[in-house]
């Protein structure tokens, strides 16, 4: 192997839609590890909205990323080398890896993951991070009752597309919200989502009163803006709203727009609730656990959208904010 | 008596804030009354916030004042003829009786209340709606744990007041937010509040980073727009915002001011949540019992702020919304 670790470094912190010019592309030397500590090779990076948040200074649930430091990612790699009992070279594991080739990290940063169970990828979708929010989120926080009526904003990405399969399973009339033809017919045919709307073509509004037809008891938003606008005039008594993102906010040089109808929870007693993924870190096990069994039961389908390349980071992050990606979208790396 | 019952009735739906060309005063003739229902004469009428809302068209927690109806108002009367054996002629009654000098009403939507145990104007305020709001959404959708801070906008209103000195009760670091320097020493002097913030004269965002050190637990919102976001932008992990009104959004002639700092509750996994007194009806009786002791025990105290004459209806609802009431705003009719 050569000596070199390409980096993506994060060197302006960007106004609105993140430039090209906001980023570093450069060589460093494969880092060298101590006790503890094993020495991965980067595979695959998770392409996620939060990484648009991570970019900014200020108070968040994590830090931002420092200016001129290696842009956080999730990821999957290879064990190259090992100085600690736990791993082995060649064991594949799950962890915050960054934008980079090679990373020395501490084993207890890890999650090992088994590349005979599952391909390499799932472990960054549904039996990762998002969906592991999405099981959380919409089960512990949404709490949806058999019949009722859940709706999912950014349905056709990592987390929406778990959101509602998962509500099928818990026996849901469930309605997804995306853009464009083809990721709505996947909700509906593939995912088997009662039905999907192309928030791109139609009026959302009317859709919504055509699809939820007794308004809707549990909303799962991924997007903000109007949609959640939207979503919040035809709530039902005791509705439950669970705020996982806000992707169509994440990249306004102007201030976030609000819920002008966030009145709409006092008419309706109702109950809008953040979440982040990390706080159910204790019960990842299971999740994962009970999620394989719905994979292997046919249950739970999940698309990955694969780019390649350490260096197209820049871009393939903004096809995420373009909605240009269709599955969950990962950078395969090496 | 004279057989006229002077009525206000509304006749046009506002803009903004309400024009007195909004109304009409005139006068009808005392109703007759069947079997199952008394004539009240109305003594006290309760002038509420959400008074407002009742007079916009459109769906909302209940159905808005018909054009050409008596404008709907809660209110403290005395029965002067009856139908039924559960009222006798002489008995005080507390319920809708709207903005009318006599109305005659089924005994089933009335509540007795003792004029020997508290002064009537009592039961409009902390006895009364008002303060079972306070209780039920401070306690049961708050949730205040002892030590935590509550801050309350709104605080010397009728339901601030109440909120305030309950948190207190519970051992809370309690801070209120209200307008003008004689409303804030009263909540610090007259009911224990920690401190009390003037919106008028202060930099909101800055006094709340002063008397809120550790962040805000629980925020009880009356007021709604930047008062909202400004404890958004401070509260602290798990914290809970309990939606009870929006007074300052109200009488917009624009959309209302959603919170741009919404996505707060994503950062601290927090909860926002909607109330209306009318859930727990079924309680209210043990609300107002615990809220009598605490009178008794000189723990909670009350103001009411009492104008005169039923046709200054229109001008004193205005006083409401101009911050001008210090107290429970009531209109004493005869």
């Amino acid at each position: 192997m050569s000596n070199q670790n390409s980096q993506v470094k994060l060197i302006n912190r960007p106004v609105g839609l993140p430039k090209l010019s906001d980023w570093d592309i450069s060589s460093a030397e494969i880092p060298t590890i101590e006790d503890g500590q094993v020495l991965i090779k980067v595979l695959y990076l998770s392409i996620d909205p939060a990484m648009r948040g991570w970019m900014n200074e200020g108070k968040s649930y994590i830090a931002p990323v420092g200016i001129g430091e290696v842009m956080r990612a999730g990821g999957i790699g290879v064990v190259i080398e090992s100085k600690d009992d736990a791993f082995e070279v060649g064991d594949h594991a799950n962890g915050m890896l960054g934008v980079q080739e090679y990373v020395a990290i501490k084993v207890s940063e890890l999650v090992k993951v088994d590349a005979n169970l599952a391909p390499l990828p799932l472990y960054l979708s549904t039996l990762g991070m998002p969906g592991i929010t999405g099981y959380f989120g919409l089960l512990d926080t949404g709490q949806p009752k058999e019949g009722e009526t859940v709706v999912v904003s950014g349905a056709a990405g990592a987390v929406g597309s778990v959101v509602g399969q998962i509500a099928k399973i818990k026996g849901c009339h469930v309605v997804g919200i995306a853009g464009g033809e083809d990721k709505c017919k996947y909700l509906v045919d593939e995912l088997g989502f009662d039905s999907a709307i192309d928030y791109k073509s139609e009026d959302l509004s009317k859709a919504l009163r055509t699809h939820c037809p007794k308004g809707i008891d549990v909303f799962f938003d991924n997007v903000g803006g109007d949609t959640l606008d939207a979503v919040l005039a035809q709530i039902r008594f005791k509705a439950r709203i669970v705020i996982c993102g806000a992707i169509s906010q994440y990249n306004n040089t102007t201030a976030i727009k609000g819920p002008s109808n966030y009145l709409s929870l006092l008419v309706n007693r109702a109950r809008m609730e953040g979440i982040v993924v990390f706080d159910n870190a204790a019960n990842y096990g299971a999740a994962a656990q009970q999620m394989g069994a719905w994979i292997a039961e046919g249950k739970l389908k999940s698309r990955e959208h694969i780019e390649v390349g350490l260096e197209n980071f820049p871009e393939v992050l903004l096809k995420l904010f373009r909605g240009e990606n269709f599955g969950k979208l990962i950078l395969k790396v090496a």
